[in-house]
């Protein structure tokens, strides 16, 4: 059996009942570890479940998924995922591969950041699509973010941005040069997303009025930190607000709320507890989201 | 402390291990027993946990919350909730009544069936916002779920509905003479879900051709049971394919999800799996789907 397990968010204890039951019986455990991360080390799991963990990287899952599965017709193979097993269509592609190969599957449901970002009080309801956001470089700005935003707010609904993270990521020198040497993990801040989110709005403008106006420094947002985790940070405001809240908000894992205009009051109250400025937040409520409804 | 612990979707085992060691200590343990329903009996949760748990049904939550946060400044209170405790609407308004008290709250998430859906094999990111199916009377008979799939079909994306269910109902006239008799509990199937779509279509059509048009008997969906219990179970076809489910889809609780034209071939792949009728799939996913893209 291939049993794909949740992890939840945060840390070893979030794991289900269920879910580690199964890993302390498992032959082979795998720990998927490049969509997103826990916020404890894998030596910290090992020692949970006493088990050894086998970090599954990108190249592994799309390369030698066969590897994963060998032999899962006969013995129990665990594949832990971070958050929910169906947060990234990766895992869509090894449970067809397992389905070709015969090979029974089991979920563990857990929490993932698209439903836990309900803690910031926003209605689950109210959200639209989700979008990533990647780290723009001198020459590539991908602004295909941008459409799906305006495609939410077209029709009022909340954004939830996914950020995105480097882990395993060689140097263009050391790639070239075949060499196994990688940089350090990079993980998008709220203040980065939120500056490239303007740099595009910014580019837009210059395309013309009809391409752009999505969102403005005004826009109301909400910054989230660690969702889940005993350390879990909201920080809510504009988006001008947010590109300095990162020093508040403190360490990884970040994402990002855009506020769609049919936000019910009930909403507000509970977001503007974590205002950088609850007066400006109140007046620019009132002004561009309560008039809306 | 407030303690606001997601159950997660199926039985006793789903909870994480971090709030199973909050219900464990915890002062006095609620169960809100009427947005959603494991699929276990309190009797089972009681033995499991080692406790008395309190149901807390949607009066006591909304009238008398503070019997709930009664003195938990001091103690520390849980409050179940299935799914994820952000799930719901009512349990923000929990949270802000606690605030108003000083009261510390955490939360402890899990798995929400508007994450676990993508067990279905349709990716998360392609979904927009979830509406709510209620029982249809013969004079009440809702329809703003519609306008809120045209929302989401415009834009391409999948919709999921969330189906009622109905606990601790009183006939009207067991209400208008004041007696505590309840009803069964109902829960809704997808058959039901599939037909009442499916009427609402008809009536937009009789108001003209500009009103109606927003998914056919032809269009495609999956109908879920059970998402993340052992017993879970998919089929997908069209509606009108789907008015004719139950009796497969089995048992309490269903979802149904409407697909969106801007389905990608991996998430048919994986959702014809389940189809009632594989080459009718096909064909119309072929015809009406992929040629959107």
């Amino acid at each position: 059996m291939l049993y794909l397990i949740g992890l939840g968010l945060s840390d070893e204890t979030d794991i289900t009942v269920k879910g580690l039951a199964i890993v302390k019986k498992a032959s082979r455990v795998y720990l998927e570890a490049y969509t997103s991360i826990l916020l404890v080390d894998k030596s910290i799991l090992e020692q949970y479940y006493g088990r050894e963990v086998i970090i599954a990287d990108r190249e592994m899952v799309e390369s030698a998924s066969d590897d994963i599965l060998h032999d899962a017709q006969n013995v129990d193979v665990a594949f832990l995922v971070v958050g929910d097993p169906f947060g990234a269509t990766t895992h869509t592609d090894l449970v067809l591969r397992a389905r070709s190969l015969n090979i029974p599957i089991s979920t563990v449901p857990n929490a993932s950041i698209m439903s836990a970002i309900g803690a910031t009080g926003l209605q689950l309801y109210n959200f639209g699509q989700t979008v990533s956001m990647v780290f723009f470089t001198d020459t590539w700005k991908p602004a295909s973010f941008y459409d799906r935003i305006r495609e939410n707010r077209s029709i009022g609904l909340h954004t939830l941005i996914l950020l995105d993270i480097k882990v395993k990521e060689q140097s263009l020198e050391n790639m070239a040069r075949g060499r196994r040497v990688y940089e350090e993990p990079r993980y998008m801040t709220v203040g980065q997303c939120a500056t490239q989110m303007l740099e595009i709005e910014e580019v837009k403008r210059g395309e013309g009025q009809d391409q752009a106006g999505v969102f403005t420094e005004e826009s109301l947002a909400v910054g989230v930190a660690r969702v889940g985790g005993s350390t879990e940070k909201f920080v809510s405001g504009t988006l001008k607000q947010l590109c300095d809240a990162d020093e508040e908000l403190g360490g990884p894992l970040h994402s990002l709320v855009l506020l769609g205009r049919r936000t019910h009051e009930l909403e507000s109250d509970y977001v503007r507890e974590f205002a950088v400025d609850k007066e400006g937040w109140d007046m620019i409520w009132k002004r561009d989201y309560a008039a809306q409804q």
